[in-house]
């Protein structure tokens, strides 16, 4: 068995971490990545710098990708995409793979992104018709598709719906997200199946947050239900534990490190991987989330 | 569905952390795990005090529960017991149950024990046999089924000796451990439906660690095989997640949350239990470890 590990550290990990990091730091976080196995690596963001600074600098690192700086023949890059002019810059960059992003709460999108689900689809539409027009590759995000920060829980069809309206635009790829980390196993068991009737587990990913323990248990549910691609975040970058409104991705050594206790076949190193996350983390200053990360750290000390 | 929540804090917990605390606050500790709903709590260990001071008060707390400080009148409670000298105490204090301890790793159990498996169960079938004749429930616990610190990988066939070799001496409960969380799904799946087959669901327990991030997925995986009572701590109590050699156990509110999570009974109240592990990590000054007790503590402070 094969997974596809998605690792997107250097977007929705940094873009969530407090401090902005120079081009240099990045460029080296993401050589690392790149050399561990990763093959799939969301890069940046083509957002409003004055709004998101932590993602400006996406075009120096697509700049840094064509001069041979990021060193990784092998591996796709993303960069999220939420408009026409965010359109613009990443083909104008250079990117060969763009992410947009929905949620299934209506009430999520109009804060996080100002829009209705709807209106949303609608705006996407055009951005994947052209993108998909130039030859890119597209992948969507569904966020809160479990569970809402305003709305609470939200029901399985409103979801699912969300989904099939994504996959209508013609997107490649769907990413399923529990964006505060409050799903449950029963509501996996309601959404996944349904979703890879509807659409097939080859255009799914799973993304689930560590924010309550579950990340691991609810990707291993999505994994026996057929789900072959799972997003994470190297050192579990993204959200840090201790503050108010934690996210918390799921770390990427976490779920390579299962992923290989269940035999499966990933590509990454987790050994050198793991040297990598360190190292990082200690130059940013990081406090570590990722438990397998923790444990090797202590491993190290000994 | 139904699951035990094996509440192990006060013991494998507590005795893992590097202070030992009064009397009084163990007893509060183990109301507060009584009241929110916990009936199966190991309250203590009767060991050489001057080997391990967190649990010299064993006794003390024995007589708090005889005298109606320990209010739990719906709870079972435990004591670890490491031979005859321990059971006698056990016995002197009025314990109704009792744990012994072995490994599945030979060289484990002669650092930890100092006795090879073999003699180990001749050891504990003296034990289990008085207290049996005397009318005490025996829970055996196995650690280091899946991974020995100093022997690496144990195998399955291995594992399952020592189980059938603690159910010989007639223990009505064996706890299947996962010592340093290095369990795998692959281990799992090779010793978990084995046991079942020789021991039935029924008479056994999984505890896994949370060292690597896997302790609910393994739990999960073992549910799914038919295991229905599992081990925790409150909060993560044991073993710091940031000292070299960490332990750290699952914690109780990250297994609640993810069982409530599956639509499983386990007649504990999450939001209780959550306050009152929250108020006692900020008596003893003891960092979080479970995640979804971060997540609470985080909520509360908004």
């Amino acid at each position: 068995m094969n997974v596809t590990v998605f690792e997107v550290g250097p977007r929705d990990g940094l873009q969530n971490e407090p401090r902005a990091l120079s081009v240099a730091r990045k460029i080296e976080f993401v050589n690392g990545l790149a050399a561990s196995g990763l093959r799939e690596i969301e890069l940046g963001a083509f957002v409003r710098p004055d709004r998101i600074p932590q993602m400006k600098d996406t075009e120096k690192l697509y700049e840094a990708l064509h001069a041979g700086k990021i060193r990784a023949p092998r591996a796709n890059f993303w960069a999220l995409v939420p408009n026409l002019r965010g359109l613009e810059r990443a083909m104008e960059s250079g990117a060969t793979g763009i992410a947009v992003f929905t949620a299934a709460s209506e009430t999520f999108n109009r804060k996080n992104i100002g829009m209705s689900i709807a209106d949303s689809l609608r705006e996407f539409g055009k951005v994947v018709r052209h993108a998909r027009a130039w030859g890119m590759q597209v992948r969507g995000y569904v966020s809160t598709v479990f569970e809402c920060p305003y709305e609470g829980k939200i029901k399985p069809k409103a979801a699912l719906k969300v989904i099939d309206g994504l996959a209508d635009l013609g997107v490649q790829q769907i990413s399923i997200g529990d964006t505060i980390g409050a799903a449950t196993i029963q509501g996996v068991d309601a959404v996944i199946p349904a979703a890879i009737r509807a659409h097939g587990a080859k255009k799914l990913a799973v993304h689930f947050h560590d924010t309550r323990g579950t990340a691991l248990a609810h990707t291993l549910r999505s994994l026996e239900h057929g789900i072959r691609i799972v997003d994470s975040s190297a050192g579990g970058l993204g959200g840090c534990p201790y503050a108010p409104g934690a996210t918390g991705n799921l770390a990427t050594e976490d779920l390579v490190f299962m992923l290989e206790g269940m035999g499966v076949k990933t590509g990454v190193n987790l050994r050198k991987l793991s040297e990598h996350s360190l190292a990082f983390h200690r130059k940013i200053g990081r406090e570590i989330s990722s438990r397998y990360l923790q444990a090797f750290a202590a491993s190290r000390r000994r």
